[in-house]
């Protein structure tokens, strides 16, 4: 039987504090049909009804879902691993989605390191928008494709080998990535490019325009030819502080442009920061890009964190940039096709070498991690990997947030921040372990 | 005749708009007599008086006297040069104190790079305090020694064939200095250490029990040493950026102590920055040191001035770090005893090299520039010369404020803070160029 969406199901979640409009409301209900949190009074007024589910949430914090916006994989899986059928592959996105939901992702971009042609014409179209389910899996947001128009200077983890430069513009792109990049957002979400690479710069406004995020990253931009590339359009910088050129006073690189004053007013506000106090414009869009951290106390010192955080506090997006070591015991992994080797404080390095590659920290950990760090007030920690992230992708309307007519992907938490409970469109995931 | 505080002068400025309690006032007056700014009730209720003079302000902000606790000389002077007699000495000294008038400077620190013992025996005890006179001077408030307990691998400008080491702890200070030492606040303000040179760290409590300030410059010091240092009472960091190790993301150096969150609440607050949301402890004084920085817009990047800004908003301090040749045109000029080059901009450089030596920037021009790199507001951007250099040298009852009680070093300023009228415990300073 099919229900209408006046007749089916209506929840309402109890004794809650209720992260809503950047505060913790006590003494207020959340209300869910269909997957959708609802305004009740639409029910009061049009159907005349109450809910026919209660869920006591016994004091719990409820608050959006995690989104993570970089994250290589899981168990042992690698989202740029072409090897085997595609039902192989396939599987091993549905792993890593379902495993997700264990620590309250409710939502992800699968990111894909620098890869030759054959590959992402593989793996990108396993990797399209595809929706959240509480026993299928984390939301699928669309890949985020990292490289490989990429500085050799800052290459990290991946494979300088086939590495390119944009000089005969987008058609490189979209040689380099094969027709899925013509789906746009739907397929991609997130491009990181380094700006100072050959042809780069010009393209942004293209990739711009087919609904990809542009982030600039794994670059050795100056702080003019990053605030450039926010200039033409790019929204993001992947992993602040990593694979890119240090912070030095006179020339103080990508990592500058969280001091920048002289970026013009966003055009198109959706995808920049909301103003804070330390935005340029006070009332208007922040024309800054946001920024991803890792924030598992080794790829970025405690005390970066907090002065990135407080230069640019709307901007901040947490990420865990997992690799498929997550969810494992310390051993040898890969990562592109590239050994990586995770000691016992979780971070991951080239084997042999002390270039990070990645780490192993899970989003809940990074959220408690980054209040920590930054003595920030839990709403601050919270937004930093639901509101922030969902703004960089311009789906703040349905994810990020608990406002009426978004997605029912919620997390009940304790006062530590640790994950008690996990709903994906009002579906109450099975956790493996209680906390 | 010898007037009575009771009977002397009474002024009363009126149209004004007065920096007070952080806010810009308008609608009341200030009121002074006797050099210093008394409360306006304690006339009328005690002495049955109305003002004497009225000085019409014509709407000009008026906010206190700039302090500069880091400027090496000017006019072709250096505060290290021994050359010739004492009177000669003395002279250059005053001369300096007076130009220093045009620009709104009240009050600094005349500053004393690394020098050896019979430079410091002859030329400190002519840099103890010294009141401010509108005909004579800016007021001396004590040296500011930097060096020669620094590292040389960040010496910057200074001679390190006589850098030394504190191994025979306080002891080996006092030789340095020379008897001044022992004066404490009397004779020296400030004295810049690198706290990872031998012995210093130990020394730190023993200079901060004297009533000098301890700050931390000049040094190579780990994220770790430097946060050691602010546990044992250092309060500043000379010149944030310049001649420390840079910015990096796993160990952020001295700079990244303004990302520091768990050092203890300091057990005497009046040498600390407030309180801000960006403090570790939201309600009590911060933690954290206060920090010098060049605003000439050539040592430290716009943006890297407007990130550390907004770190740690309450510890900025704007300070010149002018040299001899401050208030003269582009040529060679000495510091130290080394040759050091001005060029166009202003940027004073090591002759034939590009290592930075100090600037020619007057304090207003940089209070300016700052207001323009970090879009603050004039309050903001004031304080950072008036009430936080104040606070730095515990002095902030008397300097740096408005309040009741302080003396009457005053400014004019118009809207783009350029200097009007300049007033030292209420005499008027005869201004050379009106602007
Ligand atoms: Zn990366
Ligand atoms: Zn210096």
């Amino acid at each position: 039987m099919v229900a209408t969406a006046s007749s089916s199901k209506i929840s309402k979640i109890v004794n809650a504090r209720l992260l809503l409009d950047h505060k913790i409301v006590q003494d207020s209900y959340l209300w869910f049909q269909d997957g959708k949190i609802i305004h009740p009074q639409n029910l009061f007024f049009d159907q005349h009804r109450d809910a026919d589910e209660i869920i006591d949430a016994k004091g719990a914090l409820v608050v959006p879902g995690y989104l993570d916006i970089q994250i290589n994989g899981g168990y042992g899986i690698d989202f740029a691993d072409n090897e085997g059928s595609l039902e192989k592959i396939q599987d091993d996105i549905n792993t890593v989605a379902k495993g997700l939901l264990q620590y309250g992702c409710t939502a992800f971009c699968p990111t894909v390191v620098s890869s030759a042609p054959e590959v992402y014409n593989k793996v990108l179209p396993l990797l399209n928008k595809r929706k959240g389910d509480a026993k299928k899996g984390s939301e699928i947001l669309g890949a985020h494709i990292e490289g490989p128009f990429i500085s050799h200077e800052k290459k990290g983890a991946h494979n300088q080998a086939i590495f390119r430069t944009g000089k005969n513009g987008v058609r490189e792109f979209d040689e380099a990535y094969g027709p899925e990049l013509m789906k746009g957002s739907e397929a991609v979400s997130i491009i990181t490019v380094a700006p100072e690479i050959e042809g780069v710069i010009d393209v942004i406004p293209e990739l711009a325009k087919r609904d990809i995020c542009v982030s600039i990253g794994h670059s050795a931009a100056t702080i003019s030819e990053a605030e450039t590339a926010v200039t033409k359009g790019a929204t993001l910088i992947t992993h602040l502080f990593n694979a890119m050129l240090p912070f030095h006073h006179r020339d103080p690189g990508m990592i500058g442009v969280l001091g920048a004053v002289d970026l013009p007013v966003p055009e198109n506000p959706l995808r920049h920061p909301a103003a804070s106090n330390t935005s340029p414009y006070r009332n208007k869009p922040d024309p800054r890009p946001f920024y991803g951290l890792i924030v598992d106390g080794v790829h970025v010192h405690p005390n970066s964190v907090r002065i990135a955080y407080y230069a640019h506090p709307k901007g901040c997006v947490l990420v865990t940039d997992a690799l498929s070591a997550l969810g494992l015991p310390r051993g040898v992994y890969s990562l592109g096709g590239r050994d990586v080797e995770v000691d016992d404080n979780g971070a991951a390095y080239i084997k042999g070498t002390n270039t990070l590659a990645g780490s192993t920290i899970t989003i809940d950990q990074s959220v408690r991690n980054f209040r920590n760090f930054t003595k920030c007030t839990m709403v601050e920690a919270i937004e930093a990997a639901t509101l922030h992230p969902a703004q960089v992708l311009g789906i703040s309307d349905r994810k990020g947030t608990l406002n009426p007519g978004g997605d029912a992907d919620l997390l009940f938490l304790n006062d530590d921040l640790e994950i008690q409970r996990v709903f994906v469109y009002g579906e109450e995931v099975e956790l493996h372990k209680t906390k």
